[in-house]
């Protein structure tokens, strides 16, 4: 067993404390990772806070990670020691189901393993990236291309797929209009990659107080959603709209926004049912979809697209003593665009 | 000014009355059709009865509507006298808008006009197929094979583009498994058509009453929605279900009948809101999505597929005189599957 110095935290309203965790001995196929960077996402917050379901604490959150490849298994094949590496949201998944098969293991017909708060096929609860050391099968590792800090490269593993995918797998390109609702994390990277993927990009935020940060990011035009024009004056306008709010919208107001054939896709989901007037998608063939992270093949080919375009997400790096301080500015929307812990201060 | 004789209903709660309503004189590109059937579809009911908005009264509904070319305009290049044609939904469109060009009229940018209940570019309101004879712009009629009678073409005009299009869309064919809910007047032809097309199809209707008849239209599988073990046993199992029926139903459940990528399409929709719970989006890329009609183009493109395949929907045929009779059976849900009224009894 390997021992990994870890940020725990031990109930829902618990603050983070120093601890130390194992790691399994390396399998066949498994790499040690040293890690340098974890980014700290909402979903973290959720689950340490107990919201999406019962937890079983201690919990170590963090599922963008990255660091270097320290040791590895007898049979590895596709990485060595030294290599600069990611994990994101998931370690394992069945691997043998219909979706897998399709290099989707985010859909595993199994249920995939996440990096924490899961249980992985050892029976072991699986911890995250608040850790100086991971321990992951090599089919779940990415490599970060050179031209990528790692500091930077960290919050790609969730923010940069969850908006990548969707982006790719709509079609975002020339000639498409796409709509990017809620400037924060994920929105900002999605702005991004989607400008670099030459689509014509609209935010659609609250307010217009982002409104020169979404210019930069590579926004063509930046609407405020508080002011009720926006919705007469952008009517049948997207092909596609990215909507990383996951609080309860007025969905059918956003609908209404999308042009014949339009898709406007969830990447993260409230709590409670939506309300949802079908009307708004029959007048235009327009669809509502959901989209979860990406495959690990996808989330390869995103950090490649990343380093190609020059895409990093902007962070503020942070020690381990402040993870609890990022939470509250997490929750108050106070981030621009992503807190990143530096795992050497652990 | 053309004189037809019709059936028209003067309020909510009236039952229908022969009248004499006015068809305009032909301009350049308009056809003067003698309507021979015309067939009873639900929407007729629910605009008859009021319930979908304010109606100006005395009402002739009627938009699925086959019969012979009396007379032409001068102008008028596609049709000549005697040939056997059909009109569906909508009468005209603005043709200059984004969606006109595109073939997808009922999506006009600026409203189609609609075959009754409607308001055309003269300025006068429309009235449908409930009548001897009808005038319309040649573009907005379409040819009816000769092998499909006339009674029985009538329901395609509707019924069976509006599960045609949808089907065509969203690529049901071989290696796609695709379900239908409900076995009513539009359900009876997606399965027909859905299996033409050469996908596997499943019917999910309240019970098995009907599983017979499912099945000799083609389907391969019919399961009862009131046993609650149909949905543990098809979860994750269809890449397309068209939902037929308008009442709101838990539309959450039938999402999950959905396998990776699928899609759940409305052609008809419920008053009130429906609720959905956004995870059962999320979990496998799903879309719930909707459906109008069809373009002019692809009522030909289907009429043309029925004919080859050997399509028909089932049909009784009544007489003018039975109208509101029928409309009580229609909400009854007992019709096998659609009436149609002989005109030449007006």
């Amino acid at each position: 067993m390997i021992t990994a110095k870890a940020r725990a935290v031990d109930g829902p309203d618990k603050q983070f404390r120093a601890a130390e965790i194992k790691r399994r001995d390396l399998d066949l196929h498994d790499v040690l990772i040293e890690i340098k960077f974890a980014g700290i996402c909402h979903s973290d917050i959720h689950t340490a806070h107990g919201e999406w379901g019962p937890v079983n604490y201690p919990l170590v959150p963090g599922h963008e990670i990255a660091g270097i490849i320290t040791e590895v298994g007898a049979e590895v094949t596709k990485y060595k020691v030294g290599d600069r590496v990611g994990v994101g949201c998931m370690v394992d998944s069945c691997g043998d189901c219909e979706n897998c098969h399709k290099g989707e293991e985010q859909y595993c017909l199994n249920g995939n393993v996440p990096t924490y708060a899961g249980v992985d096929k050892y029976g072991e609860p699986t911890q995250g990236g608040y850790s100086t050391h991971i321990v992951v099968t090599e089919n779940f590792v990415v490599r970060i291309p050179d031209s990528i800090e790692l500091d930077a490269a960290a919050p790609l593993l969730c923010a940069g797929i969850t908006t990548y995918s969707p982006l790719n797998h709509w079609g975002a390109g020339p000639g498409k209009k796409v709509a990017v609702v809620g400037l924060g994390g994920l929105g900002h990277m999605a702005v991004k990659i989607a400008h670099a993927m030459g689509a014509e990009v609209t935010v659609l935020s609250q307010t217009l107080s982002k409104k020169e940060d979404g210019l930069q990011f590579g926004a063509d035009h930046y609407y405020a959603t508080s002011n009720p024009e926006t919705f007469e004056k952008l009517a049948g306008t997207f092909d596609l709209i990215i909507n990383t709010v996951s609080a309860k919208i007025d969905i059918s107001a956003y609908l209404s926004l999308l042009a014949l054939d339009g898709t406007l896709v969830n990447v993260g989901a409230p709590a409670e049912p939506l309300s949802l007037n079908v009307f708004s998608l029959i007048g235009h063939r327009r669809s509502f979809a959901g989209s979860m992270i990406g495959g690990i093949r996808e989330t390869q080919e995103m950090l490649n697209f990343c380093a190609e375009h020059n895409i990093v997400p902007n962070i503020e790096v942070i020690s381990a003593d402040q993870i609890d301080e990022a939470y509250k500015r997490v929750l108050a929307s106070d981030v621009k665009y992503r807190f990143v812990i530096d795992i050497s201060t652990m």
